[in-house]
């Protein structure tokens, strides 16, 4: 198993990726790791770090050009061939590594995966499926902002997805498949919701998934699902929104225990706690979100990734290369497709 | 100022609406409250709390019959013509009351407030716009259910209702507006963000409003504007979130302090910190959400209201009454129209 990883993405890189290398190389010492980026700037890390030599099974792949924030993200991985992006998928798609780790532009990852690494066959659109905490442990949501309009086949396709992901990856037997509405019933929301709602019905009917059903967005949080399914305007709302709500409550509980000197004793106090209670917030404890519906893997970092947020990463990146989710999906495409004559689209 | 209040609306209905509007009256002498319903039911709370007669200033309106949850929303108000909804919506058509305050069905009031006490004339929608908390204050969001599906000229005319809700009740000088979406740049979202930015930019231009750009949750939970304008979908998402969010983290929270003696002692040391925290997150200080866009104030208090909760939506009823915002949204409607030749729809 050989994990690429994009040392040049993020806001801490080089650093960041490279020190995540070297340490997820020490916690799966059966995955071997491919740093893409400029060579000089990866050796400068290590000698920093006080490390002459790579470690074995970390190598270097040289790419002499980076994606920025000014470049355009469908078009960045094309005008920059040698960029650590677009030689980091390429080396995904001609087999040189069995999956892609990136903390740099979402857009641009997006854009260069499905065209050069490809998505699944059949598969009208790949989505970014981030886990997220609830009240009861964790679940996928998805899309969350690759696609911001949506048809009922892109959605039936994520609900498959999500579920594929849930069980093969994540281990959770028999996933439930919400569909995240502005109500519980059958006719809420709107007239994309109300068809979906149907054809996800008939694919619990059928036993393909377990759907239970329209959610709302408290409902979720409270954990009564292990995969949401929504598109990705409203899906990238709530997500910004978990995190807006953690940073700010996260705020008002510190200026809490900073108050005086004897809320600093119960701070003091609850220390254990309040280390899992950040956990629960902390983005580099998930490490990152994977592309699904791209026929490898490839996961998306996020910008503000740490060298643990890395190790993370490259760890779901085995996990979804090992879960064989790809081949899945492609022997069952049939299952997530609306035959277009019957509906009369 | 007189306001009427649904006594039957509400999961602690008649108890809590009743206590709600002897509480409104002592805190607020100079409005005089009508508690609309089945006036035994009412004169039944009012013996078990020890008082045979009702004080000055509170009367009773009998009204018959009830909206339930299992009537239908849109039909409701006709169906059930003797229900504490349609006589209170119909008192403040006629003149009788200044406003109406009810946590029934959210749905049954849109629609008897639209239909008997009709909309601004020139509004397209009326919107549901609830404040939430966010790191700095809190901010307005609309719309969060009412609608849906959104044009860009209900998005236009939320800006407007949000933007004159903010300066003329809540009192926030030149309050800021911002669009939701999904990337902070003008060209982001969909197609009807794309055009809505255009429009809001255009208003900014002219003076109308204040546009401060797209907003992402997350940024607008950090308080970076005191509008916040969504189509009903996804801004009731948003506000779901908040609510499940603040409730899982609270549970959390709550499971942290209770876990041992070292950490009940911390939570005696936070005690009114605690309180503070907890009260961020509480509806009921809040009171209920707004009905804009409808030509006479209605409020709708939600659904697990207590009697403060009640007491507060009597505050917000009067407060949108005297501040007059129907008349500035009637006199300035022409600013909110698009003009549908203009842009060939």
């Amino acid at each position: 198993m050989k994990i690429a990883i994009d040392a040049m993405g993020g806001d801490f890189a080089p650093s960041a990726p490279v020190e995540g290398a070297l340490l997820a190389r020490e916690r799966y010492p059966d995955v071997e790791l491919v740093l893409v980026g400029r060579e000089e700037d990866i050796r400068s890390v290590l000698r920093e770090a006080g490390k002459s030599d790579l470690p074995a099974g970390v190598s270097i792949r040289n790419a002499t050009e980076v994606v920025e924030i000014a470049d355009e993200s469908a078009t960045a991985f094309k005008k920059k061939p040698d960029s650590s992006l677009t030689v980091g998928l390429n080396m995904v798609r001609d087999g040189e590594a069995d999956g892609f780790v990136s903390a740099g532009s979402t857009g641009a990852l997006l854009a260069g995966a499905t065209l050069l690494v490809k998505r699944i066959r059949g598969l009208r659109r790949a989505a970014l499926a981030p886990t997220f905490p609830t009240a009861t442990g964790k679940a996928v949501l998805l899309d969350c902002g690759a696609n911001a309009e949506c048809t009922v086949e892109y959605l039936l396709q994520f609900a498959y997805l999500g579920s594929y992901y849930c069980s093969k990856v994540l281990g959770v037997e028999k996933p439930r498949v919400g569909l995240l509405n502005i109500g519980a019933e059958e006719e809420k929301g709107d007239a994309l919701r109300r068809e979906t709602y149907q054809r996800l019905a008939e694919a619990n009917g059928r036993g393909d998934i377990r759907f239970v059903g329209n959610v709302e967005a408290k409902e979720a949080m409270m954990g009564v699902c292990d995969v949401i399914v929504a598109d990705g305007f409203s899906g990238n709302v709530m997500l910004k929104t978990i995190e807006g709500a953690g940073k700010m409550l996260g705020g008002l509980l510190k200026a809490m225990l900073l108050k005086n000197a004897g809320t600093k004793l119960a701070a003091l106090l609850l220390r254990g706690g309040l280390r899992d209670f950040k956990k629960v917030f902390d983005p580099n404890e998930v490490g990152g979100t994977a592309l699904l519906g791209i026929s490898k893997p490839v996961i998306k970092a996020h910008g503000s990734s740490n060298a643990l947020a890395f190790c993370n990463a490259v760890r779901q990146a085995v996990e979804v290369a090992r879960s064989g989710i790809a081949d899945d999906i492609a022997r069952d495409i049939d299952k997530m497709r609306i035959d277009r004559t019957e509906d009369g689209k």
